[in-house]
């Protein structure tokens, strides 16, 4: 039972700690209906477990969220993302309408949105969410470093 | 019962054309293992039917494939869809690891191989498919202008 006052990013820390423990990259996403504050979604990264190569922490959540309120657009929904998504995870955010993004660490190496192909920015993106980057950011990264020296 | 002697390229053809008889964006996607020559995947654009905005054809057969091979990565797979990849499915056959992309019509407006982002030719792309578009260009794009112009 996930604690009532912790916040969603602090959610989809824990969430990125647990997919830590599975092997997983350490990766957690929240989505919150804004106007309700009900969260449709939590979810790990689940790369390795589901074998797909689409089952990002942000994908899992989003596919989760949009067969919650029975609509592919999530337009008024925001996500909470403990890394920068990808490009993939990007596209599928501006398909998804997302209305807001909160990510913690910047991903200079794959990331989309603030790195690499910077998909909002792009003058063929047809829906852009707010972005607000850096959240939490120290311990959103600790938890990667940690899990990529440890498999070295 | 698909036709043996039909081409990789005709099957998403046909499997676009039957998308837009389901009222979705006529795009079609065949996943084809090289060595074997077998068909891991092949489906139609399905976002309406899921309702899930990650649904395009593309990612449908990814994680088909994927689940057909027990494996995320389908190193030795070329993809044929009839439409150019958007930057959420670029992100995914970069991500899966396909070997050749094959793709149908160019798509300025939202595309994201020769458009928009163009995720493989980003310096932060890790895998780049080679990629050759303009297959049976012609019948992939009229089918999607029969489409969006009956909807007006």
């Amino acid at each position: 039972m996930p604690d009532p006052k912790q916040s969603p990013m602090d959610r989809a820390l824990t969430l990125a700690e647990q997919a830590a423990g599975r092997g997983e990259v350490p990766v957690g996403a929240v989505i919150v209906h804004a106007k309700t504050g009900e969260i449709l979604a939590a979810c790990g990264n689940a790369m390795r477990a589901s074998k797909d190569p689409t089952a990002h922490a942000e994908m899992v959540a989003i596919r989760k969220a949009a067969e919650a309120l029975g609509n592919e657009r999530l337009e008024d929904c925001d996500l909470y993302v403990t890394l920068e998504p990808c490009p993939m995870c990007a596209g599928a955010i501006s398909l998804a309408r997302i209305r807001r993004l909160y990510y913690g660490a910047g991903d200079p190496k794959t990331g989309g949105v603030d790195h690499g192909p910077r998909i909002f920015s792009q003058p063929t993106c047809h829906h852009a969410p707010e972005v607000y980057g850096g959240i939490n950011e120290a311990r959103a990264g600790q938890l990667l470093r940690d899990f990529f020296q440890a498999k070295r």
